[in-house]
Formats: C-alpha cells, sequence, structure tokens
C-alpha cells in the first residue's frame, strides 16, 4: 500500500481561525467543528494524495451513491492533551484496521494506512489548540468515508471521499442511564454488516430508540434477531454485566463491534484483578440476575462515552433496577481507561500513541 | 397533512437545456438526468414548499448526517409515453405510501402526499420532452429524502433534503442472469429494516454480491438470515418461482420489501388464469424441483427491470439450469403489465396514471 509522509501532506490554512468564537467551557458532543479538514478522494482506480484544507461545504451531485444505497463507513477516535500540551491518541492503529475491515464489507475500496496516520497527524498538528483539556472532554475525532460516484444502478460507486473532522466535544451522555431490552426490533442479521461502523447500522437505531424514550429509557439493549434471548449491544456501543463479582460481555460477531473500548477494558479488568467471562448473555439470566440481587451493574463501552452505567432496565414492561455499587467496577475501570489516555499515568501496554 | 396544487411550486428553469447532448438511441440505467429537479427541504420542525429548480450539485455540511449514519430512503418509479404523448405512471400513490412507511423505519419525518404527487407531476410537465419511447426504455424516476441536519451525534437529524430526479433510461438487465443461493450473506434482519427502502441495505449488498460475480454469477438469492432455508428476494427484486404450472412467491414480511411489481404481477396472473401461491419457498424445494424437472421458471420483479428472467442458479457449488419455456409466464406478464403501463391496452384495475 502507498507510503506517505506528514510532511508530504498539501496543507491549505483557513484566513480566520474560528476558535475564539468557541466556549470551550460549555462544550456539547460533535456540535462545532475545528478549523481544517482532512480530505482525500478515490478516483480513477485509487486514492489520490490526502490534503488539509478549511472544515466547510461539500458539493456533491445528487445522484452520488451515499444519497441512494447508503454507501459510507466511519470511525470515532478521540485526541487528549496532558499538562505539557503533548498529545495523545489511543489504540489508534485498531481504528485503521476496523475501518478497512468496515471498507472491504461495504464493497468501499481499502484505504492505505498511512494516509488515515500522517494525515490525522498533521491535522492534530495543525489544529491541536482544538483540544481541549477539562474533564470528561476531549477532540473527538470522525473519520468517514463515503460514495461520491454517481448514477442509480445499484452497484458499488467508482469515486469515494475520506474525510477527517474534529470536533471538540464534552461527555456524551451525562449521569447514568436507563435502558429498554429489545425484543421487537434489530440492529443487525447474521451474515448482515453489524460488525462494520457502516452508516446504515445507525440509522435503523433511530426509531426504536425513539420508541424506548418515548417509554422514559435513554437506550435499547439490543438483542440478536432469530430468538432475541441474548443481549448483544448497548445503543453504538459493547455492553458489560457484572454478576457477582464477575465481569461479562458477549462474544464480537458478524452483529457486534469489535469494540476498541470492550477489548481494552477486557485486558484491564483482568489485571486489576477483575474475573472476565466472555460469553454470550442470556436476557432471562439477567432477569433472574436482578431478581436475585446478584446483578450488581451494567455498563456500555464506547470511545464516545468510554463507560456510560446503566441505572436499571426494562423488560416485558417490569422495570429493574440495579442499585448502587460502592466498589464499582465500571468507574474503576473508567478511571484506569481515562488515567492511561490522557497520559496521567504509565501505560504498560503501548496503547497510548503521542503525536 | 399539507396539501398544494401543481400550479404553486416554484420553477426555476435552466439557462440552456442539455437535452441534445443525449444519445437517446443508447441509453444506460440511471446515468443522464434530465434538465431540472424537484427540492424541498425539511427544516424548522417541518417540510417547506417543494420547488423545482435545474439539476445540480447539492452543498452540504461534513457533519451533515447522511455522511455518518445512513439516514435515507428512496423510491423507484417510471414514466412512459405513448404514441400521443401522454404521460403515464404506474401505482404512484404506492410509491408515496411506501416512501412513507421507509421514513417511519429510518426516523425520517413523513413527507405531505401533495408535496410528492404535485411535484413530480409539476417537474414531469417541466422535463416531458426526456421521456423515452424506444421499446424498454423509459423515464426512470428517483425521489429520495436524507438527512442533511448536522452534529456527530448518533441520533435523528433535525433537517432533511427530499429530491426527485429523472433519468431517461434503457434496460436495467440485458438478458437472462444466472443467480447464486446466499448462504453466508444477509440483506436484513428480522426486526430490521429490510422491508423500507433505506439505503444501507443496498450498501450491504454489495460486497456478496460482488463475490457472486467473482464466481460467474450476475446476481444473489438472499435466503433469511436465521436459517437459510428459505428464498426471499434476488438482488433488489423479489423473486418468483414457477413449478409446475404454479407460480409462488415468498410473502412480504419485515425483511422483504412489498415490491409494487411483485403485487401487480400477483393480480394480473390470476387474471390471466395463472395459479399463484404466496407461501414461503425452501431453497431444498427449488433445488428438488430443478433435479425432477418441475422448476420450469424463475424470474426476479421489480420497477427498474420489471421482470428479470432467470436462466439457472447455484447452490453449495453445483449448478442448476433452467430450461427455456415456450409459454413462460415471466414474459407473458411482463408483456401485460408493460402494455398497461404504456397504455396500449385497457387497464381495469386503475393502476396507470395519466399526468
Ligand atoms: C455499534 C457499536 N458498538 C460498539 C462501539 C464501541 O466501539 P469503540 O469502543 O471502538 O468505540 C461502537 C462505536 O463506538 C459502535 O458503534
Ligand atoms: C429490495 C427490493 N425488493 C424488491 C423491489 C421491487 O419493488 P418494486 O416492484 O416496487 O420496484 C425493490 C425495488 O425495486 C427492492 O429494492
Amino acid at each position: 500500500m502507498a507510503t506517505l509522509t506528514k510532511n508530504e501532506i498539501k496543507i491549505t490554512t483557513c484566513e480566520t481561525s474560528k476558535i475564539n468564537s468557541i466556549d470551550f467551557s460549555n462544550l456539547a458532543f460533535g456540535q462545532v467543528f475545528s478549523d481544517h479538514m482532512l480530505t482525500c478522494d478515490f478516483k480513477d482506480g485509487k486514492w489520490q494524495s490526502p490534503e488539509i484544507v478549511p472544515y466547510g461545504p461539500l458539493t456533491l451531485e445528487p445522484s452520488a451513491k451515499i444519497f441512494h444505497y447508503g454507501q459510507s463507513i466511519f470511525e470515532g477516535m478521540k485526541a487528549y492533551k496532558d499538562a505539557n500540551d503533548n498529545v495523545f491518541l489511543f489504540r489508534p492503529m485498531d481504528n485503521i484496521k476496523r475501518l478497512n475491515i468496515s471498507a472491504k464489507r461495504l464493497a468501499i475500496p481499502e484505504l492505505p494506512e498511512a494516509y488515515f496516520m500522517e494525515g490525522l497527524k498533521a491535522l492534530l498538528d495543525l489544529d491541536k489548540d482544538w483540544i481541549p483539556t477539562a474533564e470528561g472532554s476531549s477532540l473527538y475525532i470522525r473519520p468517514f468515508i463515503f460514495a461520491s460516484g454517481e448514477g442509480f444502478h445499484a452497484s458499488p460507486a467508482n469515486a469515494y471521499k475520506f474525510i477527517i473532522a474534529t470536533a471538540p466535544s464534552g461527555a456524551y451522555f451525562s449521569g447514568k442511564v436507563k435502558v429498554l431490552i429489545e425484543e421487537k426490533y434489530s440492529r443487525s442479521a447474521n451474515g448482515g454488516v453489524g460488525f462494520a461502523k457502516a452508516g446504515g447500522n445507525y440509522a435503523g437505531q433511530f426509531y426504536p430508540t425513539q420508541l424506548a424514550k418515548d417509554k422514559g429509557y435513554q437506550q435499547v439493549i439490543w438483542t440478536d434477531d432469530t430468538s432475541h434471548e441474548y443481549i448483544e449491544e448497548a445503543g453504538a456501543m459493547n455492553v458489560f454485566v457484572r454478576i457477582n463479582d464477575t465481569l461479562l460481555t458477549s462474544p464480537v460477531s458478524d452483529r457486534i463491534l469489535d469494540g476498541i473500548t470492550r477489548k481494552s477494558i477486557l485486558e484491564l479488568a483482568e489485571a486489576e484483578g477483575i474475573k472476565t467471562e466472555v460469553r454470550k448473555v442470556k436476557v432471562s439470566e439477567l432477569v433472574e440476575a436482578a431478581k436475585n440481587g446478584s446483578l450488581k451493574e451494567m455498563f456500555g463501552a464506547g470511545t464516545a462515552a468510554v463507560i456510560s452505567p446503566i441505572s436499571g432496565f426494562g423488560f416485558r414492561g417490569e422495570d429493574f433496577e440495579i442499585p448502587e455499587q460502592d466498589n464499582s467496577f465500571g468507574l474503576q475501570l473508567k478511571e484506569r481507561i481515562v488515567a492511561i489516555q490522557t497520559n496521567k499515568t504509565e501505560d504498560p501496554y503501548g496503547w497510548r500513541m503521542k503525536v
């Protein structure tokens, strides 16, 4: 695959920075965008050289396939700044690898890893002042690829756009969430695209999530689409359950995204002496555990929220509360992972990358 | 819901028509576009008035949700012109109704029917010279809605664009196709969005279809994602099977699109004295019928190709040919439906709409 160094990337800077117009003490998630973005076009059978340009509108033909056939994939990552203004990423090579796994499944040409990594480094160099430092905040990074090629024929496009945009962001969720175990709607099929970060997976979640919200829940726990007997993900996060002192999470599959937070948590938990089990978790087991008091915790895990504690779940019209724990695994593991991400502690795993 | 008449639609015409640059005797499918398009924005909580503007590029922010979360739906229809330059649509009310069924599932605000129908009529009035008349050709009509609202939060957008673009088109497929019965990849989940014309459904089909093409097939026959025992659709078409003199097709479900061609064929077949059965069709039944000679025909049915005959199928490494029939139901029904669509015969069903 093509190589490239950071210095080879053509940069066009914006005339005036928007940074002074942003209230960094009051950031929502992914609502304001940094001054620049990386863009890279696939055309004539290959990915062209990436460039950095001012963040701004895209122009597309109405027949661009993104509008018709949902050919799009994305990643989600974060950049952190420590007290000395050093900038860090967390396991970024896993994001580019997963982007290319998604690309293959969505019939999108794979991107040279160097275009992604060197492009991202150059972008962060330029926009490093946009990385917020307040606790819980970070620069959210959104790499994405979509079909820009034209035509109404339902077949892969011949042109694509890869973009990295960044957004200084506060916390994704505030506080604990109540979830609904979903038995009618599903997120993904066996042999489908659930393991890929494909745009279409998310649009399909909105309506069932809205129905859950109307009932007073904030998120949906997805179950397998065949039997609805097993819990699979929590909204757009992997899901963990603590029964007594064992932390359980479902194995990844073609329906479940191989989350970077999830696998980091599994490793950290082991190191912290927390027993983990990767196995399918039945809804009935969860209900049983909630009833007999052995269900101690439940949380979602993903880049945006890191760990998102769940205060209770609804199932078939009944609500089950999960009582507060003094020694919360979720809190403990979140502290560990955030400390590594933000360079507040040693990183024996080599996960943190200084850029 | 909002009302509107054709004459209330604001029209901005293009300065010079492109029509003379188009070779109408040699049209591909959905590759060239007529002079104008209808556009309509959803913002501030409602669909604004539709307008007709010159067909041309759209401008969107990089954070528009269409690029990230696949929130998009579409329809496919055709306009035909008869010898007296009268213009006809085929069951267009079913398209607007289905568009709104898709909208609901994808958490997209439903569109007032009048905006669709009156907008389309006004557009066809203006661009009627773009409707080709050669046999097998038509003006392909592509209504679509996508999320233009901004933000990286995985939730429904607050702004959408509805567009109708049209493309003078030749036949979608040429000749018979060989199909592969797919047992690994799936198109849709139980409780998923397969019944909706959601963009993401199509992107997910591209890679498995490419694998089938690499093996010498042109299309995939999708099976249910749970057992892979039942045939469900043929690529982006409904699928029909003729065993002896009975025409079979699967019932629609939340995994299978409720095709307008499919239901028209079922009605026409009855009227032609062809026995039909709407029931699940097992792959094993198909293989058995192919072996004992009772499998007489197989075809896909959809707006783009109308009826697309299948010459044989592959299953688990074995190829099964379907011999040519003298009295082909597929051909007979295609003739009937096209005759109605193009005003060459009476339309006892009220399916044809003169615009
Ligand atoms: C469906 C889904 N599951 C899980 C995750 C968590 O993955 P990661 O920890 O890599 O962010 C994500 C992305 O955030 C996701 O979209
Ligand atoms: C998945 C799928 N199935 C079936 C059909 C056929 O539907 P219709 O006959 O309404 O065009 C389509 C659309 O053409 C489709 O996209």
